[in-house]
């Protein structure tokens, strides 16, 4: 946990991700939030995801059962959120592009907390830049391949089909557990991506091999999970993964050349319960156990 | 989505089930609700049951991942809501039975919005009328085997002892996920239904090919699911299903002659995530799409 | 209450504002929803308030006690709501344009249910094309006259800014209950408006004089109520005005000639009591009593 | 506080008014729930109401600075509550009938926690069989005086209109702080009723030396308050009176010949703050102090 | 269910653990509770854990479909609440301790509703006064073997190391389901304990054997549920088990001799659907009927 | 609203109250919370309160329509939370007295954020150490002054009767707005303090002139107001002030020579629609304005 102590005095502010101690120049991971929720197209409250997970991790122990190992073991800091402008997508997304540029161009790991899951799109732009080959895992329920959602092509619901034009190539982009869209995006996801409905950990199993040694940026939509698991998202879909499945897909992937990842679409308000938020700060602290020691 | 456009102006009314386009004469499937729920027992809300589903709607899409295919092949209209009377069951019941004739009547199939489980009853006597041997496939956490509740037969914890009075046949009532009850609901169980306590999809798997072409009517009490999945539910009981159980047992029953469906049970203001509103409308969209094509 | 009878059955659809049964053609009075909060800067959720308001309007009577009249002596219709494109509010607002135009147009008077204030924009714009000379009275805590809001122009906070640029005229704008801006807000609104900050009925009353036969505009931001009345708002700021004052602020500008009235920063997902949209839907019910009988 | 010590250990249940300690037989005031919410037409979940207005007791102190009195001055007990039927409004009423006949055969002062306003009725006939000239003060938003709602004459709407068929005598009713009704119950308060729209301490201090010495049931519906006051309602009723009016209200009746109390239409469901049950045992703390010791 | 009938009339009181009905001297099984939760480190609330869990047994039937069994082949009582000391841990387990001894010294077995994990001190403390060679099955996410929490040693971080320096014997505590704790916690569990990390149900099933005819006490920590289970916890840790195999744990344990056993951490006000209550008084029927028959 | 802008880039953390941007050596007035609710006797949650505040701070504008002048006027800095220990009342406060001597003996003015109200106590004697005839003005509804609370004299219940113990002089202790209490704390304050029960702006007024030069302590203990204005509390008291009433109380003082603030009680877990939070934060405002300029 953070203790500062200005004047020497038992003070104590908790205000970075789990306590994160690191300074950037230390850091090999490098976790910032972009609280924007501006396009979402049910019910919002995302904005408020970064600042809850953050909270959240403070009931969490630095040390993963799992993984037997501890968080003292990994480099990381966290830089606080983008600022973001309201009802303003584009400037808010220069921003963030901004910031995962630098983060990228220091050699670091972006890891970002969302906000709507238009903000991975500023993320792989950067990354991008640094990897032309980039392999994107995308754990959904939903396809995210619109052109165009009700007009807007700047939307949550095209997120995917926006990486795609910024220049993720074809076969590139792995879809996980998506079990919803319209039958435009399931034909295009059909032809273009690597799509896999439903299920989450075998197809993952069965692709570990020929993502070996390739950057890859995982993406993971919190409504990927079943909403039993995680209530607190502005679509939830019934039918999709338990917390088991998703912390073991984690794992799974612990070998692999994982430049980045995100969670995103976590709307607190949501989610009385706040299971949603921890689960959160569980998938970074395994991911940066996973990702970045 | 519903886009009426009054006065050649932008604007919609979002007020029917995934915005039901098709008129009551086209219509093969008719959904009505029925916003009653005045027999509960412990905790009331069913009654903003069918508005909520509605709502919840909108948020899903028209094209299934599951059955690769879409509402459009589906025709089907929205008739609104059975006009209830507060605390008085046995009109509403009348006037839902009313309704419920007329849809059977004219050879349509009725889909029901619950409302209490009571309202099951209505739309069976009517099927009965038409389909003497109809058999029922109740998906739920209790019997609602009892003689009597408290003293009132009228109740819902008593509705499928009253369908078995109003003529559905000895044997003729499968009964699936069933955890709770009374001994004496246990017992007749046993002797007068076909009772499977606890599972869903395995004993359904293995009485499909004896229900082949007979009239068949389904009714889900949201209760059959674990709370985890449906906690807005007024008697939520651990231990049930989950999302994808019960995904794959509407699935299951696709080739089957399915006469009516129901989904029960589903007290919104219990949920303040309204994940079991979204599964509701999940549900309602997969039995359209497996039975109404 | 609304009693549709398809079929001759007894059905109902509870989806107008009070029932409204009149046709677009006969009403005086037009109401629409513009469920947008795109700009909202600190708790999104007024896009649910147009529904809700509706919901909640089945709760009241038709006839008020406080101007011992009833809903049934008024010519009014409901249109829905304007169809909004997430995240994008310029094209949403054009689209509220034309609605609102072709209402004016046709000589009604528009009663509009917010979403946030912005919504307030394309209304007066429409109103201003046919009264240059058309006075707002703003009731609200906030001045909402920034010149932007982070970067922002087209922001709720600057909606007032706005309409005086689009052609309001210097000293047209009345702000009542007003207690929180920053202190340019504050300058510019003691030099070219209206400015009564704190109270609304004192003053309100010592101006209407003045007010008498000209074209007035009346806009209701809810958080010029105290929390304590209207918690259901995005920005609540405590030490504004009771229900009791804000009903006879209505009742005392009945002789007025209001040509326009709208209702804003509606957030029903603040409020699990609900009262905040029953007060919305009771303000809604006494202005069309007092304006468009 | 209520601290039983069966086996000499140091165990308590809190489940009495206030711990109340005294029995049947020495209790001048006796009190019992009628947890039925049957007939509710907006939001069910004043069944919830005794319950948990005995729970927030406890979190009360039994000494009021307002009357400079203690509950160890009055004798009361607290006999539970009375069985209801769910879904059978009119069989739990004969149950609630022959509880309160009892209690006022027995010459003590009924003291109830509703439930709906129905539950009025049983103790207006238990004791206008003792009293055949009782007075009825009723503070409320609402008149209850429709002969029907929605075709239902046993319905919480319709509660005054019973009594007064029960044996209530002309101008024997006497209305506070009405403010929702239809044309009908207003026109109908008018002429059979003492009928005070809207306020409720300056009518009541009026009428109080007509009020001396005559037998007076006091029936509280908790929207009589403002919904800032007492949100957990199901219908709320927006520009009501405060809790420091009630207060005194109730203290304005201290000289009264009061034989019999109620609070009613209290849903603690609605109110997460919990705070209308807190004032809902504030007043039957007061009304104890006030009228039985 | 509970019938009191006062006075021969109507009335009940709902306030023991499914109406318990026997004396204590009959009683096999001795319910009571602790409400405490002075030392929660995250979100306190399991003060309210046992009120509730009574509440919401009224919503469950005797009658057990998984054990083909009733409560009323069970002897047992229910004593109410421990008094605890707000804000003073050692004094309100001293009480604790007093009851558990009393009832341990008549041969019966103690069934206690937490509160925080803390509460399991006390009743191991009495228990092992009569078998010194008891065995601590703990179902719990959390190791709780932490030496001292942030300086404080009686902290429900810390119960199971202060068990254990009460007297239960190395290698005599179990550990199911555990995945949460710090290094030091994971060394001590794997050195000292039988350390069984994610699981339940396997593990138990390998170690019955071992168990048999040894006194046995079970304590269930609520968040060794996934918190799509049980959300009504203070430190929920995704990743956790099922209803469904919570319920066969209990089961599995029918043989073994169980002389004690209680459900903690369950803290009502974090879930609103009131699923977490309802698992805390299926579990508690469950074990009556498994281990007090 | 605080922006820094580490690596120069678009990045924020709003981790401090409006954003403090002095140091602690410039600043006059010294902000720290106290998280600590250990002794809360019914419903816990302050824990949240300084946290909460904060981010409501967020929403508020520097500017006060009030007293026309703004935060940049006033030298303030945050410093974070004491480091509380769970469980641990007594370590807790010697920490927090700690800092509070600190802050004192460098001449500045604490500004505290509670916790539960026993977090004045630390502070008071401070503050004594340096103004041994320190005067008291307590804004609350309860009395605080019991000698124990259940056997524990160091509760929240007692805090007023313990600073007086610590040096507060007789009749030093002003209490405004007390409508809760025993009769014993009602003589006691009748006797030693200067008691003025319901009322806050009359009294207040009334006393100024013989504090004026004097240095005076205020602590405003949210449950002054009434639960309408301030829902989030552990044992709201209907019968209080209005938000206005508090606002104007603030601005009375403003000559006042004040040495030390404190807002207590605030528990946000109690109010979804963080009203309450919102006032805590405008309070702390209005505070720094007319005591740090």
């Amino acid at each position: 946990m953070s203790r500062e102590l200005p004047l020497d005095l038992p003070l104590e502010r908790l205000d970075r991700y789990m306590g994160a101690r690191d300074s950037y120049s230390e850091a090999r991971a490098v976790l910032f939030g972009i609280p924007m929720d501006f396009t979402t197209s049910y019910r919002p409250g995302t904005r408020f995801g970064p600042g809850r997970i953050r909270e959240a991790s403070y009931g969490l122990e630095e040390f993963s059962y799992h993984q037997e190992a501890s968080l003292e073991e990994v480099a990381f800091c966290d830089l606080g959120d983008v600022a973001v402008v309201f009802g303003d997508p584009r400037t808010t997304l220069d921003r963030a592009l901004q910031v995962a540029r630098r983060v990228v161009a220091d050699g670091k790991l972006p890891f970002v907390l969302g906000g709507e899951h238009l903000v991975t799109l500023p993320v792989v732009q950067a990354l991008l830049e640094r990897y032309p080959d980039l392999v994107l895992l995308q754990f959904d329920a939903h396809a995210d391949l619109r052109e165009e959602y009700l007009g807007n092509p700047l939307s949550h619901a095209c997120v995917m089909r926006r990486c795609l034009e910024a220049g993720v190539r074809p076969g590139h982009l792995f879809q996980f557990g998506i079990r919803s869209g319209t039958r435009e995006e399931y034909d295009f996801g059909r032809r273009h991506c690597r799509l896999y409905p439903h299920e989450v950990l075998g197809p993952l199993r069965k692709v570990l091999s020929e993502l070996e040694g390739r950057p890859v940026y995982v993406t993971v939509d919190i409504d990927v999970m079943d909403p039993a698991y995680a209530p607190g998202t502005g679509t939830p879909e019934p039918g999709g993964v338990s917390s088991r499945e998703m912390l073991a897909a984690i794992h799974a992937m612990r070998g692999l050349n994982v430049v980045g990842f995100d969670v995103v679409e976590v709307a607190p308000n949501l989610d009385p319960s706040d299971r949603t938020v921890v689960l959160g700060a569980l998938l970074i602290r395994e991911a940066l156990l996973a990702f970045a020691r």
